[in-house]
């Protein structure tokens, strides 16, 4: 007999169709029937009752706790959440509760569970299934796809496959043998380090994706109204501009600051590399941190974290490159 | 024989790897003996000789007076640029000129030309076969296969397949059996319009990706500095929050300060659609504009394109949702 606890936090799963568009229903009832069977308990607690777009860094401590204080209680955890900031949260949640003994496994679902099309009956059963499973860590199970919480984005707006992980292979998937791991992962899944609670994160922490119009002033009205650290979305490899719109030397003023400046790209797919580029090797020797194959959740969670540990710059680095949850990897 | 021009305008393509990384060198005559063949003439002229990084709105309009000067004296012409903006690029220039009565080829390389593993020699190959083509527009040809300019993402770093069309079908692809159109736009390319060349566009727009931790008083920083509009990236299909971190509130401010503001969706695939959830009604009900299905890279362009041709919101709103390229999709 297993014992998982379902913690239910809105979104479209638990919303139905109003005058104001989808709003957050009640739906405990449903969930348990869908959940249960001969050889599972499901527990369910309400955490919030929010559509994602309004899940934020206090929400996030909020869960974080709440998920810790349970993963010696249960067998596995799902979290039910909105698909719009999930890819968030389960980067965030990643950092927090580190080493979990147990899957944490967050879903939702497209089409509200009322719709007679709903795809959240399948993500129910395939996150049942892997919170069931021996194995440990934050993931999302998605479209019959279980993915590493660190890794995931949500790339498609409508499609019922919403999210993708991010270079790295899905964890695993569900086929008509059931829960098929990644050969990737056989093996790999068993650490037995202490669980770690940890939701100490800088929240003043600015996302900027360029443009070529971008004006590189934002970087000074940042440093002037107290922002803490930036995450910059480049072009492809690791490219910026530098000539007229000079965006390495206000790299280096904020680094001049004490502002962390972590850069990645605005690409999708691989990783950045700002060592290939005459651009971006400009840009490393200010002391910008490199996320190299980080999603772009993944690496504003960490610098939020990262900040939260220490204001050292060097020390953030180390911290920002050190891998916790297969966030980054780190190849020489 | 066809009469094709070939204009350069720096990247990867032409460039060397020097002490500082790659940089951008002359190429010229190796362009012309790949490109030449018994049936082609090829002229060829320097525009720029610019990592793409560093090509900005002042290059694109400098750019499209080139082409447009030129498109009644050629058959066709390809423009080689690093691959970095060059979809901002061909998402300008498509705004740019308009009806070109022939076809306009951009393309680069992954892998500088003096690589023995390059792209390039493929990429202009391909590049030549659309130009020589009946076909009329602006074109990327990368990696086999030909996108519409206003289409074009960037979506892997270092991969071969550097461009994905998103939400709209490729042109074209080469194959065994040469350049094959799609289907899709058999017979659609036959427009009779007169080219217009119209560079006016207002550089001072910025780009906004959401996250959880952004702090919605960056809109009041970008009012107070002169920001004449403003692209939201929000969450999944249209969500931002409004609780604690209250963007549409700030949204409503910007509007009423005559700032138009453009939503789109931080998800590479698919359309937004802001009326689905509360929080994107919300937001609509401020007077935003939806950029549907655009991507990105076109939304930013479109609203500098519009906000150079007037400074009321209601006729930036109509000037952005009509297309021009096919950079977007009106389905009622």
């Amino acid at each position: 007999m297993k014992n998982i606890l379902l913690l239910t936090t809105g979104g479209t799963i638990a919303s139905t169709l109003s005058e104001a568009g989808l709003i957050p229903i009640d739906i405990h009832n449903k969930f348990k029937n869908i959940l249960t069977d001969d050889e599972t308990n499901i527990n369910i607690e309400e955490v919030f009752l929010l559509d994602s777009s309004n899940i934020q860094p206090e929400e996030w401590k909020i869960l974080a706790a709440k998920i810790f204080e349970n993963i010696n209680k249960y067998d596995g955890i799902i979290v039910t959440h909105g698909t719009d900031t999930m890819a968030y949260t389960t980067s965030m949640i990643s950092l927090m509760v580190q080493n979990p003994p147990i899957p944490i496994v967050f879903t939702g679902s497209q089409l509200p569970l009322a719709n007679p099309l709903t795809d959240a009956y399948d993500n129910l059963k395939c996150a049942l299934a892997m919170a069931k499973s021996e194995y440990k860590g934050i993931f999302i199970a998605f479209d019959r796809t279980i993915i590493l919480g660190s890794r995931a984005v949500k790339v498609r707006t409508s499609g019922f496959k919403a999210f993708e992980s991010i270079n790295l292979h899905p964890f695993a998937n569900i086929t008509s043998y059931g829960l098929v791991i990644s050969d990737e992962y056989l093996n790999k899944n068993n650490y037995n380090k202490e669980p770690i609670l940890n939701t100490n994160i800088e929240t003043n922490v600015f996302l900027l994706k360029l443009t070529p119009t971008t004006n590189p002033n934002i970087i000074n009205l940042l440093i002037d109204s107290g922002t803490k650290g930036i995450v910059i979305e480049a072009y492809g490899a690791g490219g910026m501009s530098f000539i007229r719109r000079d965006f390495v030397s206000k790299i280096d003023l904020a680094i001049k600051h004490n502002i962390p400046i972590v850069l990645c790209s605005q690409c999708l797919y691989e990783a950045s590399n700002f060592n290939i580029y005459e651009v971006g090797t400009k840009a490393l020797k200010t002391g910008a941190i490199e996320a190299l194959d980080m999603t772009t959740e993944s690496a504003v969670c960490k610098l939020m974290y990262a900040l939260g540990q220490t204001n050292k710059i060097n020390e953030i680095k180390k911290i920002f490159q050190t891998p916790i949850a297969n966030e980054i990897q780190i190849k020489k």
